[in-house]
C-alpha cells in the first residue's frame, strides 16, 4: 500500500493537477466509481488506485487518496487516464474560441455531448478540457466527446472545403437563430466569455448568429450555446 | 475618509456577506460603476460607498475597500442596496425548487430576464438571490428582476385560482417540450441540482415536461431552464 506523498506514482498523479503536466503526458486524473465506469466502458487506457481493497487497483492509504483528490466528496478511488487521439469529425462541430470558464466548457460538452455536437475542436488559449472542474462539469460526458486542441483558423478551412459550414455567434450584425435552417454539416463557433468570437474567426463564418432575448445584452456563453445546439440537435 | 474595519458601518458591510445579515436587515451589497448604475437607473436605494473621491459616496480607504470587496478584480465603489418588496406576477415566472449553486442560480436569473420571466420565486431552501456568487453570474440583469422567496406549494395553488399553468421539468413521465405550446400565463418549475423538483410540487404540476437529449440523462439545470424559456419566450 503507498502512503507515502513521496512515492514516485502519487507525485505524478499531483503532478497532472496541473495542464503543463496533463499536456506532456498526455493523461489526465478522474474521480470516482461513476467516471471511471464511464471510462472503462468507453475503452479508455487507465491505471487505477484505490484506498478501498475490495476494488480493482493499487492500493493507497486512505488518508493520501483524500490528500490528492481534488473533489469536494471524499472518493475511495482514482484514474490515471490516458488522453484519447483526435478521432474523425462528427457532422454537427462545436467550436470554442478563447473560453476562459472551466464550468462554461464543462456545461457546453455535456449539452453538446446530449444534442449530438460530438465532436469540439477549441482553440490553444481556451481553458484546459482536463481542467478538474471541467472534468467535473460534464458529468461523466467528457469520456463522449472528440476533444481537439488546435489553432482554429486552419481547422476553419479545412472543414469548410470539407462542405460544413460556419456559423459563428455574434451580438451585431447577425440574423437570428429562428431565420436558419443549419446545413447537415456545421460548425457552431462560440466565444470568449467577456470579448465574444475573436475577429479573426469570425471573418471566416459563412453566417453569423444570435439568440434573440428581451432585455439584455448577451446570454452567458453556455447558455447560448445549448440553445443553439438544441435547436440544431440531430 | 473611513479608514477602520472596527467603524460601524464597515461591519455593516462585512456582515452583509451572511445571508443571515441580509434576511435580517434587507438589504444586499453591490460592487462596480456598471451594478451601481443599473441599480440607480432602477430606482434602488442605496447608500453608496467609493474610494475615489471623484465619485459620489462616502470615502473608504483604498486598502479597506479591497478587504471588504468579495470581487475578483478590484474596485473602488460599492452600494449597500435595500431589496424591493415584491411586485405583481409577471405571465411568465420561474420557479426554482431547492436550486443550491449559486452560478446556476445567476444565470437562470439572467435568462429568465432575457427571455421575459421576469418574475422568479424560490423555495425557501434555495440558495440566496443576493450570494455574491449569484449576482456576479447575473451580470447586472438581478436589478431587473422581481425575487420573491416563498413556500412554494401555496404559491402554485394561488397562481393556478390566477389561470396560470403550471409545467415541472421530470425526466420521468414527462413530455417533449416539443409537443407543448404554453398557455400565455404560465410557471416553469425548476429543480434541485441533483434531485430534481420534490414530490409535493410535481403533484401540483399541471404537466410535466423534459427537453429531449440524445445520450445523457439530463442536462445542466441552468442549461435546460434557459431553453425552455427561449422556447417559450413572448
Amino acid at each position: 500500500m503507498i502512503t507515502s506523498k513521496d512515492n514516485d506514482k502519487i507525485k505524478y498523479i499531483i503532478k497532472l493537477q496541473s495542464k503543463k503536466y496533463r499536456d506532456q503526458f498526455n493523461k489526465f486524473v478522474i474521480y470516482g466509481d461513476h467516471a471511471i465506469e464511464e471510462a472503462l466502458k468507453q475503452g479508455f487506457e487507465m491505471e487505477l488506485y484505490t484506498s478501498n481493497p475490495l476494488k480493482k487497483g493499487e492500493l493507497i492509504s486512505d488518508e493520501l487518496i483524500k490528500k490528492v483528490s481534488l473533489t469536494e466528496t471524499p472518493t475511495d478511488c482514482l484514474a490515471v487516464v490516458k488522453k484519447r487521439p483526435e478521432q474523425s469529425y462528427s457532422n454537427r462541430i462545436l467550436m470554442l474560441d478563447n473560453i476562459q470558464d472551466p464550468g462554461n466548457m464543462g456545461t457546453l460538452i455535456r449539452s453538446a455531448v446530449g444534442f449530438g455536437f460530438t465532436t469540439v475542436i477549441s482553440s490553444l488559449n481556451s481553458v484546459d478540457y482536463y481542467h478538474e472542474r471541467t472534468i467535473r462539469a460534464t458529468q461523466g460526458n467528457l469520456l463522449y466527446a472528440n476533444l481537439i486542441k488546435a489553432p482554429l483558423a486552419d481547422r476553419i478551412k479545412a472543414l469548410k472545403f470539407m462542405g460544413y459550414e460556419i456559423y459563428v455567434t455574434a451580438l451585431q450584425g447577425s440574423v437570428d437563430l429562428k431565420t436558419i435552417t443549419p446545413k447537415d454539416k456545421c460548425v457552431l463557433v462560440l466565444g470568449n466569455e467577456g470579448a465574444g468570437v475573436s475577429d479573426d474567426i469570425m471573418r471566416l463564418a459563412t453566417k453569423t448568429i444570435r439568440v434573440k432575448t428581451r432585455d439584455i445584452e448577451s446570454l452567458n456563453v453556455a447558455m447560448a450555446g445549448s440553445i443553439i445546439m438544441y435547436e440544431w440537435q440531430v
